[in-house]
């Protein structure tokens, strides 16, 4: 059988990072992926890094790529009653964040993995785990070749996201969950933003968020009720809903090509313990958030950083504090992000034949917008500097 | 037909301060009220002030009982998974609140009243408004003694509570409503507080609330089923559930003998407009709050501190003014109100059958009490000095 120290089960941020942390500090691991690897570096995901998100990345040596193209955003634009004001994150708590597409990230770990030699199954199936009790727990696969490998590990890392098979290997695993009733639409559109940082719009139809993705390339959302289909979305009709929720006196939304289009659900989703036995959990395996607060990729990198060091001291100093440490340290962490996502998106997205919960969320803007402790929670969370 | 300038309805504490106020600046008023005075200087509710609440009673020559006898807070204790934790008020905001019963301030208020030799109608029955679009509205109402009477007024305020007709001489008024699913059952006990300050109290059985009325005097709360009837809660059950959610080691909860015993449902409501033609509304008679925050007696002062000088300058001055502009004034503090207290109800009342909305409320308390910011929102919502 196959040795490694640590069996890394997905090649999404969390285990691309995590891999690449591991070996800078000699610890070896294999990455193991069921998709492609074009597939994994042109999915579109999340764009906003927290500061911390950004001081990893550039301590791994990960920032060459980001520190060149990426933007710097000093707070963002709330928008209700026909009033947008600004939170300004600069004087709030002296933080920042950073624009940066989650597919970038992506592909700079893989380049940053294949360059060093480094091991890295994309296309793979029938992925499976045993063995998570005893001191050798096995990752077993067949690789892109059709051929059935297995893999004895000294730990496994569980990064295969929501949908993959990690969490399930948890016995005893309880699962906190909120569906929220609606969805985002959210598009790609060709065309310079026309915003410098992001709004974040109240309106009577629902939510509505102008993102940038790069100087020419907008990402927008509109709330949608839950059950939506895309086809009823026509570029026409998008549009048109994003300049009524947009729409402020003396500013013009800029229209283009849509260049891509879909609809996701909003869910917050956490499951505990994020370990058992010599399985560890990170990133959307264990948690998942509604994007309204960007915390999803950040909660990811931020379990990661947690999870490295702790693996280090364990299977390189024979250490297993920190490893023990983690799935409590990580839940805090999560929890924190948790109630933040729901904080904003309950904010934020009216809920039809609710006025008592739309006149609340006005209340709430209006104070989040006039008082400087309650603008000054939601910059600590946003940009990632609060106690956990 | 008799003649006054404000016909009042409703003998609390927003239509006595109001006659109040308003005789002050010699506008004359005449207050009628369904019941006894001996009930009204009786039935227990509220008794935590906010520093503003506790200025206007002194600007208006009204504090020399509450100088003597208030006790005054710098915080509050908040308790979840076994710890407690003080909020520092004078330290995050520099405000404090006050403790002394609603039930005293009528008192003082009635005394005032009539010491002044004002016009003060208790047991009044078959209370009606009328003629409130036309310049000289009518109040018409049946005596203690069966005489029906009838008074030509510049202005009628209703005053006369969340069961009281004035609203309903609203036309056209939308109402603001969430009930929520549970009650709170609220004991007097003749034994000393445990605490020096009140406990807000989260635990997996539900909410407690350990105030305080006197040195002497506790008052306690107990989140309970909403259906739940009183007669299924001994004193002995309550005890038993008090000292389970309060329990911390090293803390004793003294227990005494219990005076008084009810189950009070929680409702969040907020009708609109405040003001038809030349009636005004103040006080319960247009909100009522969940008592989480303690901001019911504070809205129907804060109400009134915004509608004597709109009256006095309207019907003395001739500058209606501030009279057009009390409804939006009114209701903006009333929505900042209404919205913490919808925020400090969901932090602390567990949810059966809800793990996920548990959890969301411990990270949440854990983030107040460890977070400067968030504290400060909670210390400057509850003293009083959020901006509405």
């Amino acid at each position: 059988m196959e040795r490694t120290q640590v069996g890394i089960i997905g090649a999404g941020p969390a285990g691309l990072l995590l891999s690449h942390l591991l070996a800078l500090a000699g610890v070896e691991s294999v990455v193991v992926e069921l998709r492609s690897r074009e597939h994994c570096e042109q999915r579109q995901r999340a764009g906003l890094l927290e500061h911390g998100t950004v001081a990893t990345l550039r301590a791994a040596g990960l920032a060459g790529r980001l520190d060149a193209q990426s933007v710097e955003h000093g707070g963002i634009y709330l928008q209700y009653a026909g009033e947008r004001h600004h939170l300004d994150f600069r004087d709030l708590v002296d933080r920042t964040v950073t624009i940066y597409a989650q597919t970038e990230i992506v592909k700079d770990l893989i380049a940053a993995r294949l360059a060093a030699g480094q091991r890295l199954d994309f296309s793979v199936s029938a992925t499976a785990v045993s063995d998570l009790d005893g001191p050798r727990p096995v990752l077993r696969y067949v690789d892109a070749s059709g051929a059935a490998r297995a893999i004895a590990c000294d730990v496994i890392a569980g990064c295969d996201g929501f949908h993959g098979i990690s969490r399930a290997a948890v016995p005893d695993v309880v699962a906190y969950e909120r569906v929220y009733p609606f969805s985002w639409l959210g598009i790609i559109a060709d065309v310079a933003p026309s915003t410098d940082e992001l709004i974040y719009a109240h309106h009577p139809d629902g939510f509505a968020l102008h993102s940038i993705r790069t100087p020419h390339v907008s990402r927008l959302y509109l709330q949608v009720p839950a059950d939506d289909a895309i086809e009823a979305w026509s570029d026409e009709r998008i549009w048109e809903n994003l300049q009524r929720r947009f729409a402020l006196p003396g500013w013009t939304l800029r229209e283009g090509p849509v260049r891509e289009k879909a609809i996701t659900p909003m869910r917050s989703f956490v499951s505990s313990p994020m370990r058992h036995g010599r399985l560890f959990l990170a990133g959307d395996a264990a948690h998942i958030v509604p994007p309204t607060g960007a915390k999803g990729l950040n909660l990811a990198v931020s379990d990661v950083a947690l999870l490295a060091p702790a693996l280090i001291a364990w299977l390189r100093d024979g250490d297993p504090s920190l490893a023990d440490a983690y799935p409590a340290a990580a839940l805090r962490r999560v929890w924190r992000a948790t109630h933040f996502s729901w904080w904003m998106t309950r904010m934020l997205h009216p809920l039809p034949g609710d006025p008592f919960t739309t006149q609340l969320q006005l209340a709430q803007l209006r104070y989040v917008t006039t008082s400087r402790p309650a603008a000054t929670t939601l910059a600590e969370n946003y940009t990632g500097v609060a106690p956990a």
